[in-house]
């Protein structure tokens, strides 16, 4: 079985057994107040050049996400995002569980736009309704489509003039980087938070919130504690970080997944198949005669994504630092049998 | 100023003030375990047909919503509702806030069908969403409109075939009642639990809500305690809902109301206009010129609804079991006046 | 059967029926946004000397403890309360549901002490336990006790010292003006805020809570709006309170229940008996021998308090604003005859 | 420094990071739905004796403790656990924010009673008081005591005569296994719910819950993935709990940890100091001249406990599995060496 089934499939980069093996018998003091944290730390705050940010790991995206926005708003506040946006469909209802409603707006190719903000914001006026208050984006998106840094920087506009704060979800940022124009110092000068993802870039687990604005840092840690993200032994994620953020490993890592996508979809387009969207990172979706789908299935690992017309399926194929080069071509030669 | 701003701009039936001085230093139990909640129990469970049914009364609808949901609801489940619904949109978050989301659908006529409830529950499909476990509709909707007893079978149908609960709003049921062909003993035969509002058609304030599929019985008073519904003199919404229920008054007030709001509407219509849905109930949601929205401003009380053109506004009229005939004819005289 | 139960056995002070016979007709805009509401907000910003105060009335005590605690906290800081106080015991754990720990401190004759509040602060080191924010004290206390105004002042002085908020229950605050030595200013120029009761001192329902400081002010009705706690017909919340606060009837009334009361504890105690606190207020807690007790029983109502010993039972005894002479005095003779 | 600060300093037992680099390539589905997790199932199940249970990983204990109490019980129901109990004091109120009181007992060496308990229930009677529906024990306790068959037999009895639900906290079971009489089939037996430690016994992180009673089984990942701890990388707990449960040896690391933790209290007892309590597992609490403890922190670590006088300090002394015979040494030594 070859999987393209999801980014995090495989263990981690070598460099972080590694490192977790010389540091096995080292002695941390706990819960991320050890010096390998603290030296992540400092490498990512230097690499999004914003030396005033907090930094915290946390394990997961779905408790990284919740954890900061029920910190971030107070009860009757909301938080806007697309539709498809993954609050909002796949995470069980982890945000309104912690009391708060997610305001869902039309997505252009999965994206939040700027007039589904400001739509949203006047459509609630006044106590009787929730009171939107911050905006939520994934770069990438949950169908691979990307911001561009103009794309963000409209979105800061629509927050400053609206009073909203600005978070950012990058479970998969390191395919946004590795693909598009927004680089992590433009994060953090546009963002008052967002995370950059550890699981699905080469880590074991693991991601790192960026705290920007001064009012959202204090007692920060009570909230991961509460909500039961703080790890133990916290110096795991520092390690992996620490590996990461060595030079610019976080990118390449990335790159590497964009380039092994970006082969997928020249060779389907090539074989004359069509695509749910224009993705340049590394989840591609393409729409695939059914009887062709039914035949891969046997040797290679997919999602289902949606059933554009009675004959044809959209599936969707995700590639990861660790995809070898010839799972791309076994892929490529099925689908050319099968063509 | 003439109200049509809504159905709850004056006090009470006169008999429920009677009631009241009537019984003021009688001395009864707090908490509605006293004999004006008893007897009016009573005499719900006769007009709806269920002896065994449950009956609770809370203060207002808000509360009432939340509570019932709040209790049916394990964590991880929620309810589906048409993106008009009350609780999607005007109770500032209060479902979220009780841990639950709501899910929107797309509503015809303001009303939620067999089939968008179907299609709801299909995209739930795993642990990694939400899932979907019992259905919110109100009767009267929030644009007047109304759900025949077909429909309400055929959403009893799906309820039955999804294993979904089927919960209904009643703020404006006296409405429903007067106008449709769906019975209190319908909606005892057809429901897991409904409320039958008070506060709209001739109480003070007041909603009961009637609790008939057994396993939403038990300890249901503690949720209302802790939700801050239980009111310390609970026999005041005895003392109401005993009035409310004598004889056929709860249906008959509706009666005037509804008489009244389709004076309103033959008036309007006669004199050219359309409206954004046909309603039978007492709200009317009439399409007027600019112009002479703001003109009747001065001398009429009612809502914005919505700009269906550059020209035009949409408005809200709401008549009520105290709206005098007088009222009406003034309007309709201004409006003629005006056109 | 005469009733000691409680303080809120009765409807209302007659002027507050007269009132709502009288306005019943006139129309008024909904949600406390009317002129009633208003003139009562006014009478009781002059009553505590502080014009800048924000006042919201709500029904009942539970719900203003809950939206009003559930508001002034972020989600990882907690209340500190006597042991035996409203919200750590008797409300259904509504603190809680709210998602705020209740650090629940050992009393002296039923009142928080600043060597408690110390000791429950110097217990909370770090982000591994949730972080005192605020103090609520009830004034009366459940047991009948009073805060002295040097003691009110201690207590500020220990929430400056340690950055708590000062929160008051006034559920029984009437009794507490009457007795005490601690005004309405006093307790506009000590807390952050405080509410004052209605319900148990002449009216059919209603709390005013008052904010005090400006960082709980902002979208505070959001706050009522999502708890369920914002009467439709508002305005009736208004006309109690201004004929609550018509001259000096608010402390009238209260002063009328503490005389009904000490009346009790003097003819109580010229029997021999003793109590279990030394209260000047309108619960008195008397220790009688059980015979006496099962006797007594027959013809009056009053709730079981405890079993100090095995041949005693402390019963509570209320009096109210409605309490009349003879009530007393045939509690006493029935007393007296089996003593 | 020589770290007796706690059993979760050092990385993992060798075992676990030779099955993560053996594995770190093999590709496996999500979410724990890989067949490392399925086989440390099935070893579990094994190990305590009932084929019926459900498993379930989660990634740390307050997570565990919090997903299941919150799944456990209805809003209005509350939890009771000893007053020292992990959840009322070191979980900064994570329980509380799912919306549940914890109702503290006063404990007997760090155990809750069934004197406890009982009167935890009686002073809960109705629906203005939250409803007590199951219990809170940890083995071992916060101070290293241990709960015998005996007492967990009489714990159940009382579970079943007031219809509580028996949920134990294993963060340390390991250490209790090997310490005391109860045995993992006997927790199968006598438990509705309990978790098995890692993190603290050997494993980077990772806590095995088990459900045993039917009615908690349903929907549980549900829950797992709403409060955000279903790991991406699920596999890696499957991966841990094998190689924890190869053998005997997650008792044998345990029984290490037990060993050197009893050489200490040799050792200090032998030049004549007394502790806390009377501990037979990995916690010690000895009690210290202050002289000496201000001496000993310059070499070793270790967390304050109590000041039980002016003159003495308690401290806390942790071992692990992974504490060495000579760091041991070392401490005596030097304790000696300032006596």
């Amino acid at each position: 079985m070859i999987r393209f089934t999801n980014d995090y499939s495989e263990g981690c980069h070598p460099s972080i057994l590694e490192a977790m093996a010389a540091t096995n018998t080292e002695g941390n003091p706990g819960y991320s107040l050890d010096p390998h944290s603290e030296h992540a730390h400092a490498l990512i705050r230097q690499a999004i050049g914003r030396p005033d940010a907090d930094v915290h790991f946390l394990v997961g995206g779905t408790q990284t996400n919740t954890t900061a926005i029920a910190a971030f708003l107070r009860p009757y506040e909301a938080v806007i995002a697309a539709s498809s946006g993954h609050i909002c469909v796949h995470e069980t209802g982890a945000i309104e569980a912690s009391g708060h409603k997610c305001i869902a707006c039309p997505a252009e190719s999965g994206k939040l736009t700027p007039a589904a903000i400001r739509a949203a914001c006047a459509a609630h006026t006044d106590e009787h309704m929730v009171r939107p208050r911050m905006i939520y984006v994934s770069q990438t998106t949950e169908i691979g489509t990307l911001y561009s840094l103009a794309e963000l920087e409209a979105l800061r506009s629509v927050c400053d003039e609206l009073g909203l704060l600005f978070y950012l979800d990058g479970a998969r940022l390191g395919s946004g980087l590795a693909a598009g124009d927004a680089t992590l110092p433009d994060l953090g000068r546009l963002c008052d938070a967002f995370y950059i993802g550890g699981t699905k870039n080469g880590a074991l687990f693991g991601e790192a919130l960026v705290l920007l604005k001064d009012e959202l840092k204090p007692c920060f840690r009570y909230n991961i504690k509460q909500r039961g993200g703080m790890l133990a032994k916290g110096w795991l994620l520092g390690i992996q970080f620490e590996q990461l953020f060595r030079g610019s490993r976080y990118v390449e890592l990335a790159a590497h997944a964009n380039e092994m996508a970006l082969k997928l979809k020249e060779g389907i387009a090539a074989l004359g198949y069509s695509f749910l969207c224009d993705s340049v990172t590394n989840q591609q979706f393409p729409i695939l005669p059914d009887r062709v789908v039914e035949a891969l299935k046997g040797d290679f690992g997919f999602e289902f994504n949606c059933k554009p017309d009675e004959a044809h399926t959209c599936i969707r194929l995700v590639t990861s630092w660790a995809t070898p080069q010839e799972n791309v071509d076994a892929f490529l030669k099925a689908l050319a049998d099968l063509s």
